[in-house]
């Protein structure tokens, strides 16, 4: 669970972000990233909906924040359940394997309209799960709904603080640190 | 400014609500719209980039907030400046003229996810719009960033409520309201 395996999501992944390097997104067709990874295109389906999900993951995302929220302790806060999403995220996604990989990542995105689109349509999902993940735990739907909302602000500043080349800290460290200031900056 | 006159954008946006009940979006071309509202293709995309943006009026909002957050007053916090924002929409874009529209206009986004995804899509792009204007004020980032996200939250909250059926109060009242409930459960 701890250390990245390359797996076949992940080699799909990696293969796509090599492709939109070498010759440009638009360039790089499906049939390409499968052929570069060593898989098949029904495989490349089998993991992702189309040719921009493949930087985002499918919905691993979404269920790994949706466990951790149902599986914190029964008397953890609203925020203290997104920070066990955090920790979880920082377990088995934003390992330190990753690092090199999620920095290329963002470049890419950035360089993309349709990949930035992709990116914040997928923030957005992430942010719809943690709330349903909030309110199963009985939390008011409004308290759900901000706590998961400023839970996503943090995520998004840890990961880009997270996969700067300076950085040294870990993922899990550096989003409760940000949550921590989002937090502040809400109440202030 | 008050009164909601039927110009250009406005014409053909409730031409498109309309053939978008009528026939359904995919069935309804652009020249469709125009027709209907007495004006041409060309004029469409004088005001609306695509057969989506038609129903979110191009950069009308994102104007409209940037403005109101720069003309508030010099001594006001950045959640007084963003209720200003609130205000000037209540005047300016959801009078109550606007309501039955709105509704409708709901209705037809929440049945297309092609205008689910430019609706949230445009809501970002709200949100980074006010963002940028609080910080012309000179409010730091990340005060700015997690203020325009409450605000945005608290819009969308107001939106629903005052363009429900049952509903008599004004927008304003109703997204100073909202902002409130928001701001309270981010600081609980």
């Amino acid at each position: 669970m701890a250390r990245w395996q390359p797996n076949a999501p992940q080699r799909l992944a990696l293969a796509a972000l090599e492709l939109f390097e070498e010759r440009g997104y638009d360039q790089t067709s499906v049939i390409d990233i499968a052929e570069r990874a060593g898989l098949t295109k029904s495989t490349f389906f089998r993991h992702f909906r189309d040719k921009r999900e493949v930087l985002f993951g499918g919905e691993t995302m979404s269920d790994l924040v949706t466990a951790a929220i149902a599986g914190a302790p029964a008397a953890a806060s609203p925020l203290e359940a997104v920070a066990a999403a955090m920790d979880a995220a920082g377990r088995e996604a934003f390992t330190p394997e990753r690092r090199d990989f999620s920095l290329r990542r963002r470049a890419v995105i950035a360089a993309h309209p349709e990949l930035q689109e992709r990116d914040a349509l997928k923030g957005l999902a992430i942010t719809a799960a943690m709330t349903t993940a909030l309110e199963r735990r009985g939390v008011a739907p409004l308290t759900a709904t901000v706590t998961a909302q400023l839970a996503s602000l943090a995520a998004a500043i840890a990961y880009e603080r997270w996969s700067a080349p300076a950085n040294t800290a870990d993922y899990s460290t550096t989003a409760r640190r940000a949550l921590h200031e989002v937090r502040s900056a809400a109440a202030g």
